[in-house]
């Protein structure tokens, strides 16, 4: 099985400005293409640094990744590193360069003479076209390795992955025959998921491991043979196993959010959704309309934030519990009846830091849904910060929904 | 100066499963304690690889950051890793194990013998306490130098760098005397802001560097001095010069988020908001209330998501153009009318990934902001992915708002 390590580079991800997001979606592709990911390396715009993180790489893995530094500032210096590792020299490719200036012409941005450094490659590599940027890819081969360079802004990094890359790294990297899935479940911890799990757990081939998240667990299953008919067929049998053990927890596959499985699943019964929400002040939304095309099930939403919208926008006269699972009741209920939908979700508690509602202590969560067969609420008691309980009380409302449509 | 390393343990986050944000928070501390960050490790549940990362570390920077693998599971293995880099055993500690046991049993959750992995430390090391979960972390000497091993929950990781952590670290890791702080900038881009700053940007000492994300450009200067007080002197001048240049761009300081200067703006001016969503779906009310507090200037919001909410609850009877400057227009006022707020602000655009709004291409936003001094409408044409052109958008809503309000 071939190996792969990704190099990240950028002072802005080693001071924190910014989580490194390429890195995670890499992560995800490549057990997908049967490659094995055992580390990842972060360095700064710092040549020597970029250099030996490159050789460490190299001595391990037999693809290296580098994401970033391909722009045209001095500080971008990935292009130079590469250079060095494979002992070669720049050189400017006009074709590429001609192309760079046609965009900034279709662009209406002035050219300057440094744009032109997005034209370079080390001898001996080759370009990947990027259609959503300036600076194109390279392909480097290198001490019969590959180090695969990207840049950084994930508008254009992700489809670079999802297009050329993983057809070359198909076409090339890949040795054995792999067939690999993710399996998304909720409502379940981690431990219960396992236990129920048995002795498939155990597998040799395929694998099946669990990663747990806030309010919910993925698992992936690896199968490995000698062709790819036969891992593919390894891969569905085993698949079937772990579905008559946990399948009712299981809500999707691959990266499909279980916001984006209520409304599919919303939509093919016929069914709309609306919410009204407190505590999460819009994070339910949010979540909901992240996924494309949601209008078809999503009708819209109120955020009820100050005690007297509950009131001027919901319609709900008697405030005088705000966190309670009789505020959540009518939340839900007023989203229905305001929104017009089958189901109406109400969000309200406390997510901290400090306890300012009332003596509610923080965590405290209640979360109603409200349908055809009445309205029923739960109670929550999260540990964590603001931004996870939020977080939790909507992972809450989607379980809730996803339960009561599937 | 002293520099630091993260190496980051877990199969989630190669596996992609978790972006690292523990890493990020780390990162954008370490320079206000003066202390280097020039390199991160990422590895997996592997024993090996965590000792080869920390004796990597070891021999380039003076202290190591472990995050991750402390739990009670086989899969935890910092501890163990740790302890062979130290060249040490692993000893139980009788008052760590009562304390575990205290609080399993304050929480009403069965004790299990694997547990008390989480009271064991390498010989020579101590714990670290964790008010906020069960796995403490740990100081370990090693070599002249420290790793610190924190646990991955957030919740329980940000508490734990913010008190023993930052005081461990003035107390026993920073040499010279160092100031520095973060400004936070938006409205102008990277390059423009530095040609605005001029001379400045060449300055050794303080160093300002510029780090730009979605829609904001936040500005980091570091001062270096023999004592504290000139460190903070050399700081508070440098930062009067950077303030004289594009003060007008700053709108705040570390970790204030542009959604909390307007909400600051708002309270001490006695104004309100309410906003009326299309595209963002509640993602600016999302934002805005990720601000403790946030209720004493945001009133609340409407997700007009479908099309025929934007009538029922936005009042907007022509709904003719979903993705227009008058749509926008309507959004906002209905905002301000139906909220009662001293300003409205309505969005609506096509974020993608397919045009199916007509033809109105991906990309293409309408913010408009309603207040005391009337409407005004802000056209965009973004590019990127689904979720960069919402949050693009939510943070011109944000921007025309502090522009207006401060």
């Amino acid at each position: 099985m071939k190996s792969a390590e990704i190099v990240s580079v950028g002072e802005e991800l080693l001071a924190g400005m910014i989580a490194d997001t390429n890195a995670q979606f890499l992560g995800g592709i490549l057990p997908e293409l049967g490659i094995l990911h055992r580390r990842r390396q972060t360095v700064g715009d710092d040549l020597p640094a970029i250099v030996s993180a490159l050789n460490l790489a190299l001595s391990r893995s037999d693809v290296v990744f580098t994401i970033g530094g391909l722009g045209p500032t001095e500080d971008d210096l990935t292009r130079l590193a590469i250079a060095e590792v494979m002992g070669v020299g720049l050189e400017t490719d006009a074709a590429a360069i001609e192309r760079l200036q046609a965009l900034f012409r279709s662009r209406k941005i002035a050219w300057t003479e440094r744009q032109a450094r997005q034209a370079q490659k080390p001898t001996g590599a080759f370009f990947v076209e990027n259609p959503n940027g300036t600076a194109p890819g390279l392909i480097c081969p290198v001490r019969g390795k590959f180090i695969i360079a990207l840049p950084g802004p994930r508008g254009e990094f992700q489809p670079m992955i999802n297009g050329p890359v993983r057809e070359f790294l198909s076409e090339n990297i890949v040795g054995g025959a792999i067939a690999s899935k993710v399996l998304r479940t909720c409502g379940i911890g981690e431990g219960l998921l396992e236990r129920e799990l048995g002795d498939l757990i155990d597998s040799k081939n395929p694998t099946i491991a669990p990663y747990a998240g806030l309010g919910e667990v993925k698992l992936r299953i690896v199968a490995t043979a000698e062709s790819q008919q036969s891992a593919d067929a390894l891969l569905l049998q085993f698949e079937t196993l772990v579905r008559d053990k946990v399948g009712g927890h299981i809500y999707g596959e691959g990266s499909c959010e279980l916001e984006s499985a209520v409304l599919a699943l919303l939509q093919s019964r016929d069914q709309t959704l609306g919410v009204c929400e407190s505590m999460t002040g819009g994070g339910l939304a949010q979540r909901l309309t992240a996924t494309p095309g949601a209008s078809a099930a999503f009708v819209g939403g109120l955020v009820a934030y100050q005690l007297s919208t509950k009131t001027t926008l919901a319609g709900i006269t008697d405030t005088s519990a705000p966190v309670s699972a009789e505020m959540a009741i009518k939340l839900a209920e007023a989203a229905r009846e305001k929104l017009g939908s089958t189901y109406g979700v109400g969000i309200t508690g406390n997510a901290g830091p400090t306890s300012d509602v009332g003596d509610k202590p923080v965590g405290l969560v209640y979360v109603a849904m409200s349908g055809p067969d009445g309205t029923t609420v739960e109670e929550h008691q999260f540990r964590g910060i603001r931004e996870d309980i939020r977080r939790r009380a909507t992972q809450v409302a989607l379980l809730m929904l996803w339960r009561s449509v599937k």
